[in-house]
């Protein structure tokens, strides 16, 4: 059983390439929620959903998030009403979650309605939320703390970070199914999610990062930085303005408590001393993603390479 | 000040004679939200959204209800999803749900949100819904008591009713301002809205019908019921399988103990001395509102009659 750590559009290409490359007997998914917001009463859990929507091929291929075609009808007439209206919201994309939220609301885990919702969409993999606890993700900025989508979205990542936290995080706990599927792995990989605010925060709820560090199995990471850039998102930018250097070194640095192996990008073979020096095993292979051929071409790669 | 107590769609037609006629210097409408559900995890108070609809003039003209030219996108993704799917929601529609729920979670009044929705929609009458608690009206039927949106909208008024009950809403109050109004009301004007499940409701909040039988100005009801049938909606079969007459002298009956003037089509001028009997003044005029010009002519014609 392959096990994948995934934030969104970055995760969901790798997920994809195990998924669609059929390359995996059982494959299972432990998705970032810690970009999860309450918006207008509703609950969005955007990674798990670009994740559903991108393995079931029905995301918005230019975008990579929300739903291909969809229409911004609801949206339109929200913002009519005076309503908040900066996170866009699809009208087919709204009824996941209307529907997810009037199912939390009736007591189920976001577990059981994730389970739900790649049943009716077809995804055959396993999804499994990093826990069923409600921990947004928070940026502390130079104007303030702001919720994550507040800060990707609303701000469109411009005020400068200080800091990045998780609060309430220490109180949660992974759920039952996560914690399993991380001791019957065979191998885990950590997609080239952004380091901060997809895979932080599943390392940060209680009990999964020391699984990894007790695990025997092989522990993977892809770099989401190639050539000092991240391939999407402000990986680069948070790096920077938290102190880091944008290079994949500081990516390996991140995880070197539990890593086995580091996937390194040919652009950036120079760095693999430098990363073998902190006693992580290191791949060198083209690890950008244009099309599918190329996704499934990496995860092939990944597994070729343990 | 003319003060209105109206449900949907009937209720929407006679007050847009009196608003769009500039009838009243102050019109004030006390309406129905005894047909509210909750639906999906949302709010939902279809008479006071299709009086609003109705009077900006963006009410779908050929359903009575909605908005017209919406479309139905999250409504059928809703259904994919295997979420309820039978009470129809339009997309802008839907709009006006989940902003009430979010305003009525963040604590707001019911009062107050339909405040706002008036403005937002440029209706300049005050439309008051009859109080700010939920107490849905229940059709007890053969086969078990329904929501009453389960009974009209999910099983089409097909099952037989038992009893028509209003749970909750002894417990419930009038706003302070419904009490104003009518206290300060130089005419109160019941619309021909069902008197089970539109009218009804409103009388049984506490307070108010006793503010009716105390007032001195003129009250006023218009039948529903023209020549034996309900000109929309189950008034008839519901006055019928409750042991009534299908007859305006029921409704007058309904009201007797706090009515002034029934206003009495011309199609069933017979019944006018059996309505006096009941010590009710009688007015015999056209009722049958079709255009705008219909609403406005009935609404003319009702004042001239006090």
């Amino acid at each position: 059983m392959i096990v994948m750590l995934a934030g969104g559009i970055g995760g969901a290409k790798l997920v994809s390439g195990f998924y669609l490359g059929n390359l995996a007997s059982e494959l299972t998914v432990i998705g970032n929620t810690g970009d999860d917001l309450k918006f207008l009463g509703l609950r969005i859990c955007p990674d798990l959903d670009t994740i559903v929507y991108t393995l079931s091929g029905k995301v918005d291929p230019k975008r990579g998030w929300g739903l291909e075609g969809d229409s911004f009808s609801t949206l339109d007439a929200l913002k009519i009403l005076g309503a908040q209206d900066w996170f866009r919201l699809g009208d087919r994309d709204l009824a996941t979650h209307v529907w997810r939220s009037s199912l939390l609301a009736e007591g189920l885990t976001l577990t059981e309605v994730t389970r739900r919702m790649c049943q009716v969409f077809g995804v055959e993999c396993r999804l499994l939320p990093m826990t069923d606890t409600y921990v947004p993700t928070e940026i502390v900025t130079e104007i303030g703390a702001l919720h994550l989508q507040e800060y990707l979205v609303r701000e469109r990542c411009r005020p400068k970070i200080r800091q990045i936290r998780y609060p309430g995080i220490e109180e949660s706990k992974p759920s039952v199914a996560v914690e399993e599927s991380i001791c019957k792995a065979s191998v885990v990989i950590l997609c080239p999610s952004n380091p901060f605010i997809s895979i932080g925060p599943i390392l940060a709820v209680p009990g999964i990062r020391s699984c990894l560090r007790d695990t025997d199995v092989p522990i993977v990471a892809v770099s989401p930085i190639v050539a000092g850039k991240a391939l999407k998102g402000p990986a680069a930018k948070m790096l920077e303005q938290l102190g880091y250097d944008v290079s994949p070194t500081s990516i390996a640095r991140l995880y070197s408590d539990f890593l086995d192996v580091f996937i390194l990008d040919e652009r950036d073979e120079i760095l693999r001393a430098e990363i073998e020096d902190m006693g992580i095993k290191v791949q060198v292979l083209n690890t950008v993603m244009y099309t599918l051929p190329d996704k499934i071409a990496l995860a092939r790669d990944i597994l070729k390479s343990l």
